[in-house]
């Protein structure tokens, strides 16, 4: 019997951390009768006098919301880290091995209205998003060396706030995953002499099974080693190190491209697509400030948890939590969706 | 200032894995206006005709479940692992790395009655599930090398059908996380000549910070390192390497404690509890059965979901899967809380 990808159990090395997937395309096939999702409707009211992001709402601190007009950055009220914390102690037992983790938390609204996300908001608004991160970004890493710009969108992804916005978490360490990515990009540097990701967008290019959307500066990958059912990756093709050197051409396509790809996301299951989405690029502060980012190429990655449908989505539980990473189609099924599906006209608008 | 555990962020050091938790105590206090689980309630029938994990049913495929009286394992009729499998062909590219998988998935049945849990049996039942477990595991041993029994309990950890049981996934191959942990315990006892778990359960019973349970053959322990909100181990005191090698006494012990533990889970929220746990030991099959397990102590892990209610649960999303694990209280509240708790009375009996 010859192998075949798209029906045999297989494993997929993930280069960027060193950890296989397990992929196993027929199980989509079974039954399902446990959790249903709520689909997310687009039925929230433009401006909502309860929800402490809408412009003019006195939040529970008792700060007041300005009447922001298009981004609004605060400091989160129930940070994760903060600037100024004692050292802990040190501790000579490898059992027991604590480190000092100092950072901060910010929010950002993308918009005043509530009743957006970002396929629904026009490619000059998104733009808009994407300056504020630069200037986030431009004040952040000057201290921190990883600044995390994050969206987890929907409730199925944790999100506590239907108003469009993400959030950036600094850390004075690179976490978990930077640092091994550090590690993995530097490695396959020093051996072949091109950004692994520089090489792996090429071969995409060339082989045209994995890839979602092109243009002259950004491809959309579901990656080979693809975790989640949708999960994609977004990267630069002009060996941008991090999100702060766009030129403002590139930041004018990464808006529609950002468009493009969650437009497809809604599209695919007609319903406002959860996700948690996020930047990876070269490591900051004053530690890494002059160290070489050679080996680095920007990429945002997008981690979809729906599976089936609107309601069905895959869980991270079990085997995943104590062997490994499984999922139930392959890559080249979820980029052929993907790519087929409506990426210029929302839904909503049809 | 000085450093309180308590209140100030900072990060520990998972042993086992080698990976850093970023602990925030402070966030627990944020509001919630994001998903509400649905709290699993004791409200099953005994037999639902519809259920195909339940005595007589017939599945989807045509088959008939027996009319069993204690355990019941059959062939998961959407495996995601076969034991016959093409062999996928070799790359020398490091970007498209794929390696075979084979194996088998089965599913077990802890008891014919659908409306009864691990916490609401009897140990003697419980016993039967443990004899079970190792039966399966002689036989899956002999040819797999990593035998996964796992758990997953309660739709918001993605159980597809609420009869109990759990399933039990064999592998041709050692997944990520035993092989991390085979790496990090082999290393330890090489310095040490002790195993990990064995040192890290003499030094918490001396600290008794992070305890939950003790008797004579287990311990149940916050883990330091621990990610999930109440994550628990339960630690084999006798130097035990596989689930195979308990004896009588420790395997009764065992239905005690964990039913135990879990009429503690059922009981902090009053709730059927979610989680995902399962077993680690020791590799088998051929390719470990003459390699030293001398570095391996048998655990289980359980990993629940659930952090301030029945209802609120902690999401593994943004920063956790794009920067890394972060937890919102401290492994030694969670001990606290779990150690207070009645473990003996079961809410529902109250
Ligand atoms: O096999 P089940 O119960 O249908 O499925 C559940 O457990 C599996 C193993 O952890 C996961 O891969 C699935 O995402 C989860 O829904
Ligand atoms: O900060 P939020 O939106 O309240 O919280 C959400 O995002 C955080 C960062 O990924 C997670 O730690 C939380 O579990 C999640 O619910």
């Amino acid at each position: 019997m010859q192998f075949v990808a798209s029906e045999h159990p297989h494993r997929r090395l993930n280069p960027l951390n060193g950890q296989w997937v397990l992929v196993c395309p027929h199980r989509t096939q079974r039954p399902w009768s446990g959790q249903q999702e709520k689909a997310q409707k687009n039925e929230l009211p433009e401006f909502d006098p309860t929800n402490p992001l809408c412009p003019g709402v006195t939040r529970p601190n008792g700060i007041q919301t300005p009447e922001y007009e298009s981004t609004y950055v605060f400091e989160n009220d129930f940070p994760a880290l903060v600037e100024v914390v004692p050292v802990p102690p040190n501790s000579d037992d490898p059992l027991f091995q604590i480190a000092p983790a100092r950072g901060n938390c910010r929010v950002m609204c993308f918009h005043p209205k509530s009743n957006l996300t970002l396929p629904t908001m026009s490619a000059a608004e998104i733009v808009v998003v994407i300056d504020e991160w630069i200037s986030q970004f431009n004040e952040l890493s000057a201290k921190y060396a990883w600044v995390q710009i994050f969206e987890n969108k929907g409730a199925a992804m944790g999100c506590s706030n239907p108003h469009p916005h993400c959030q950036i978490w600094s850390c004075s360490f690179l976490p978990t995953e930077p640092q091994l990515k550090q590690e993995r990009l530097r490695a396959y540097y020093a051996t072949n002499e091109r950004p692994m990701l520089a090489d792996y967008v090429e071969r995409e290019l060339q082989r045209q099974e994995r890839i979602v959307i092109e243009n002259r500066d950004w491809v959309v990958v579901v990656p080979f080693w693809a975790t989640w059912p949708f999960e994609t990756m977004l990267i630069s093709r002009n060996n941008n190190k991090r999100i702060n050197d766009l030129t403002v051409e590139q930041r004018y396509n990464l808006a529609l491209t950002m468009k493009e790809l969650t437009t497809k996301y809604d599209n695919l299951f007609q319903c406002s697509f959860p996700y948690s989405m996020g930047w990876h690029g070269a490591p900051t502060g004053p530690e890494h400030a002059h160290a070489s980012s050679a080996h680095w190429t920007l990429h945002a990655i997008y981690y979809p948890p729906l599976l089936r449908s609107a309601s069905v989505r895959k869980f991270m539980v079990g085997f995943e939590l104590l062997a490994m990473a499984q999922r139930d189609l392959t890559s080249e099924q979820a980029a052929q969706r993907l790519r087929e599906v409506d990426g210029k006209c929302h839904y909503l608008e049809k």
